[in-house]
């Protein structure tokens, strides 16, 4: 280990990231330093370079918050790590002093950093984090497989156990089957519900019943009448519990328009739109709307647990490696909708 | 008594009730036959009469669906009264078999019948109503006020515990203080939340801050950016928890954009339209819309506990009593905003 | 369909049950009359016969509690079921209107009607129950396995998902793998928890890896420190649920000795006597202790769904069929232990 | 302010307290350092100094767990406080990235650190402490009674509102009404339910009637049968909850017992020793038993708005002030049973 690395670099909106040289980091006392074995390429990455979302460190920054590893240094204050341990670092950090914190809510604390976006993130050789919020990945579980875990599989983890509350036998909806939706899929299924998967694309439909949808609608070319039918026919009455993965205005109300009375609606997808809903039927029928964002670090411990025993499966999920120097095309096979999840090897 | 009582009939929308003489229900096995001692007077049989809301039941109905008083009859299979028994009628009844009403949210029952409504109401000397739903009163109670516990002290009572579960020492906001919402003030205040109460008429918020209010704010005139800095300079943060009492699109909007990363919305008050809210603050903030209506026959014996012990005050929401012949009046006096809790009472 | 049936009659504790012609029972308006396909053989019927518990229903009575088949009559007030439906029986029949019943807990409900124990029950070739209380079952389920459901497999259901209420993830300890602790480790499986299934028999632990323990433990020989060090072994962890599913009171003090601070035991198996824990442990850990007792009639649906789509196996838990002739030789069987569930089998 | 102040240190069990001169603590980063305006005297420090519980740290070790004061010195890393700024210590510090910190469950911390008992305590004129565990203190309460806050009021708080979750309208009885449990008997009077009281000492009684009981109940001379028949005399029925605040293993099988079907005991009360309890009941009952420990820090704020809006009085609390020097004969009147709770104050 010398004392530069490899790194991809985000220079801001509209550009390709750069791969350069740049120094490996020092680590504070709390901190470990980590070296990468995988990082997941994900949209909010694309929406960044591509939409001109703004990152809150300013450019330069090194863009990956997906990412897995060993440890190789340890602060002088840490006592969970030691060097050469496998570990699963999570998307985003927290104060654990706030009052969501401390209230067992750590995804939505007041003072959370992002890898990648507050701070500089997972395209490179090293990395170096908070060790209090990084878990242990077992023997069984492959490291750079083990990468995706860190988003796409603990965001899922979370909508499912934590918002949605799914309970084994309930009837649960999804809208959309992508990267995040394909796991909504998956972990419902692994809790004992029964899955209809949603989406306007045949292959991505095929692929959630292999992750545990017992049922899947193609809604292609159909009005919101027809689809609320075509739910309600599949299981004999409407869904207790819809989850929204695509971030489409017209999807959340549609989602929200098929719930049954006392049913819930949860929110993964992103749209800075707003939706329009019926009050009345809010009121009449008790529905519930609540949104859903990333994963507390204390899920994760039972969610690898989950991936170890083969409860949840992450190896089908990625479709693409891609090496660190390939990573702009990496971006371009996600820009196309080639892929479901890639993810950059480190050697 | 006789074979007739006399009763308030509503002929259809547009026309005022009319005071006759009809016979005396007869029972069937599972029902009591109630003397009514008082009927409350609600904006819900206002809607029927002014705005043309249909009724489930066709006209000729008797309406009235806040009612108390004593049993006269008991049908042959009901175990739970006896002749003389004092009783709180509920206002609505359940199947007790379908889904909702046996996983204990008998309040959104598939086969819901309302009093005054589905069947015949309580503006009348006697009512026959299904036993199993009914509550005993005690002692310490006055029959005549003891009424209006049966929907304008129940919803709240609901919208408090079931749906909002408000923690002791929550901060709370009440938007709208009328005969529902000044109850959300004074429940939501007794199980030991600090309440913020929002009108628009001075009046109601004095009588808020008597009902339990640690504080009230007018905001006539203000616009949504003032009014959110003004609650939060009231508690020094964000709301936890907002009811909106009203049925407004614009103040459903603006509860919504109050509330606190983690934050509830409970929406009790009705309206036809729809509400349009901002999909990437209900998923970065985790918040929480959820509707609430009515209230389940379980929580009537702990609700009228706390009537007894003081802790809930149902006197001063009563300012009007009228005889059975003076209904019109007291709906005309409802119209015109110049009561809180008008009740009809029988001798 | 003629005027008497075959049933299998208790005279009382000590004798065989005895074969005999009966009429076939008249339904009332809220029953219906349900053709038995078959009825579980169940210890709580051993009880009655070889331990002297009395029933709630005086001898002579028809056992058994445990059965599914079809509709052959409906009563005048039954919406729910048409003749020829395929239908599961309840073990256990409720009021729908005492406060457990309303408050979503119908299971302990304060007026329930056991099958077989206060009213006649299926070992019979008919029998006639309450409609409110059964469930319909899908074309998928085999009329007669599905018969266990009624008990075996709902009692567990129940505590897994109402009382532990499991998450996925979890480190969840059954005690004691026979007819219902097997169904605790395959269900708690099912909905995400690693389990480690505990017993003294050999092949009961291998049936358990069957139906999804990750881990199983013999515990013959090992004193209580060994037996907490072994489950700390496996999981890296003390548990974070135990289940006791025996009824024996150095069990259930173990169960309550190995959990984690803030861990939960649920209590299944039943004794009649005293268990001793220590007072300081349950507070400084904050540990939980329950109860769990049958299942609510409205987590049918959701566990027949299980079922149906494979999440919940119930063909190998089906080890033995009799024909209601060789029922005492069924029982035989039981009280050696050589069968995990039989079944009485009708034609 | 000089470079010594005046404690109370503890030397070992069996000797008096030595009011010595030390040097004011050197603070760290994280942490300030307090001017105690008071510190309250509690059994705990009592079972240190005449009942040999061992402290964690050895002796010399100055004690005292309930404190309030001002702020006088500021970590480098703090910035929650300023100098001036009054604060409430909370009797428990807490690591906050243990499991158990993490999921929202605080006071059982894997690495909690009690002051005066892990480290030294506020028996004196300073006393440093980690800065995030300590809430900002509102004009309206005064700084010295604020102090008993910390132990003696949020202890009873966990246990109403995280442990019992006490509903409103809840029938509930506290055995035990000293120092903790008056304070159950208050905020669960607070959060709406009604209390009934139980003691073998009028005057507590007589207290907790002036704290919110609805009822008391001495049982000076009864037995466990008479005792459950005058509990369900008082409410009409068996109780949802019983808290058990003495650590009495007989008081603790009599809370238990006196339970309804569905019913939760919680346990405050410390004591070594076993309790023995009918595990028949437990089943067939769905009874619940939990231990309750301490109090979260993320719970001070609403419960510090409690106090601040009069909806938990403390000043009632207080029967006796004692100056640091006069500390030993303050725990000569809590021996002999005089106060209720007494606190030392500092000018």
């Amino acid at each position: 280990m010398g004392s530069t690395m490899r790194a991809a670099v985000f220079y801001g909106g509209g550009q390709e990231l750069r791969v350069e040289n740049l120094p490996i980091p020092e680590i504070a006392n709390s901190e470990i330093l980590v070296k990468v074995a995988a990082c997941g390429v994900c949209h909010t990455d694309l929406h960044y370079i591509d939409h001109g979302v703004p990152t809150f460190k300013k450019p330069p920054l090194i863009l990956g918050h997906e990412a897995s590893g060993f440890v190789v240094r340890v602060g002088n204050g840490v006592k969970k790590f030691r060097e050469g341990d496998k570990v699963l670092i999570p998307a985003v950090f927290t104060c654990g002093s706030c009052r969501n914190c401390r209230a067992g809510r750590e995804n939505i604390c007041d003072e959370m950093q992002m890898l990648g976006n507050n701070i500089d993130g997972a395209y490179a050789e090293y990395v170096k984090v908070p060790a209090k919020d990084c878990s242990h990945l077992p023997d069984e579980i492959p490291v750079d497989a083990a990468s995706i875990i860190a988003d796409a599989v603990s965001t899922p983890y979370h909508a499912v156990k934590n918002r949605a509350q799914v309970k084994p036998g309930d009837y649960v909806v999804v809208f959309g089957c992508g990267g995040v939706g394909i796991n909504v899929v998956q972990i419902a299924s692994a809790v004992g519900a029964s899955v209809l998967a949603i989406d306007i694309v045949d292959y991505k439909l095929d692929f959630s019943k292999k992750m545990g949808a017992v049922a899947t609608l193609n809604t292609s070319g159909m009005v919101e009448k027809e689809i609320i039918r075509a739910i309600r026919n599949t299981f004999g009455m409407l869904p207790d519990i819809a989850f929204e993965a695509i971030g489409n205005p017209k999807t959340i109300e549609l989602a929200y328009n098929c719930l049954r009375p006392g049913g819930r609606l949860v929110q993964i997808g992103y749209t800075h739109e707003n939706v329009s809903i019926n009050a009345g039927r809010l009121m009449y029928r008790e529905i519930e709307i609540m949104g859903s964002l990333g994963c507390r670090p204390v899920d994760y411990p039972p969610l690898i647990e989950m991936v170890r025993t083969g409860k949840i499966k992450i190896e089908p999920l990625i479709t693409h490696r891609f090496k660190l120097e390939e990573i702009n095309r990496a971006f371009d096979t996600l820009r196309k909708g080639e892929t479901l999840r890639s993810i950059i090897v480190f050697d």
